[in-house]
């Protein structure tokens, strides 16, 4: 892992109340899937986190006896996706990305190494996918990570087309409670055969 | 997640070079399985990562242009344990401890929320261990996670006696290549019936 300008992805969310949250909307996604996951988690329907964002840490002071204070640190770019854990005994991991474009997804938001990562998991028998949120139209769909690697892959662009999520995805309802039910698609998607 | 003081468990491991090791023995057990997974994802055996440290971030400088400083943050309690990923299609999840001492493993380094993250992970069907290192010994087990925590919850006193590691762990072989290959175990564990 190499140490990375991470510009604002962090600090804003940190101060971001409920209340204000559609101004912030391009932060609401991350939001929206830790409620999700907490809410799973509280009601037993599966066990899946958010990883805490690595940190280079490079100076530690101790201003009192055992604690703590780290004065100098940079975020790092991380080397696997955001998300992972455990859904009906299966191993899940996921990436979600955001963007205000209203008509593509722009590729170069998704890192090689989240690509990378995505496609061992698929080697490995977990459950890829992603979750991609158009904030403009606030529709946020779950695609599997092997069919939207393949369009990354294929394409000579640099972008893949609102419709190609409106084909290729699913999307996802947002609700109350949970905000985004992510994993009544993946029942639809992974567990076809147990479902029927 | 709560703040806390987090002694001097993460710096001196970065300053550490391989030929002194040995004389930090306490943090050997961490090197060792970062150094075993990174040998597992590489011949695609399995996909295992250490979880970053979660880390409070209260204040970020920008020195320059799209370039973000952290100059003050805190340590966090993880609220999950510090490994997981994927294996044969299942979900691994694990927590690994060493203790200088000879005859007892104390429970106190073992935290509640870890005990209760991985009773979750076998409510929703992943496999969850303890990697123990008694370091007086240089002797390494993998104890399934509901048996150890059942020793836990049942005993009166604040430690598990080393002899009980030796009844109910499986002793991992240490190597060079990998260093700790605890997948052998898991292997004889969780895998019998595809095994025979």
């Amino acid at each position: 892992m190499s140490v990375v300008r991470y510009p604002t992805a962090i600090s804003p969310i940190k101060n971001q109340g409920v209340q204000d949250r559609h101004t912030h909307r391009g932060m609401r996604l991350e939001a929206d899937i830790n409620d999700t996951n907490a809410y799973y988690r509280e009601c037993d329907k599966a066990l899946i986190y958010k990883k805490p964002t690595p940190v280079q840490v490079v100076h530690v002071d101790y201003p009192a006896r055992n604690k703590a204070k780290i004065v100098e640190a940079y975020y790092k770019t991380p080397s696997t996706t955001d998300y992972n854990g455990v859904y009906r005994g299966r191993y899940i991991d996921f990436e979600a990305k955001e963007t205000k474009n209203k008509s593509q997804f722009p590729i170069g938001i998704v890192h090689p190494h989240q690509i990378q990562h995505l496609k061992k998991v698929q080697l490995h028998g977990g459950i890829g996918f992603f979750i991609v949120r158009f904030t403009s139209y606030n529709e946020t769909y779950l695609i599997d990570a092997p069919l939207m690697i393949q369009a990354i892959e294929r394409t000579t662009r640099s972008s893949i087309s609102y419709s190609w999520f409106q084909k290729n995805g699913h999307q996802i309802q947002e609700g109350y409670i949970p905000r985004l039910d992510y994993l009544r698609i993946v029942d639809q998607i992974y567990f076809k055969e147990e479902n029927s």
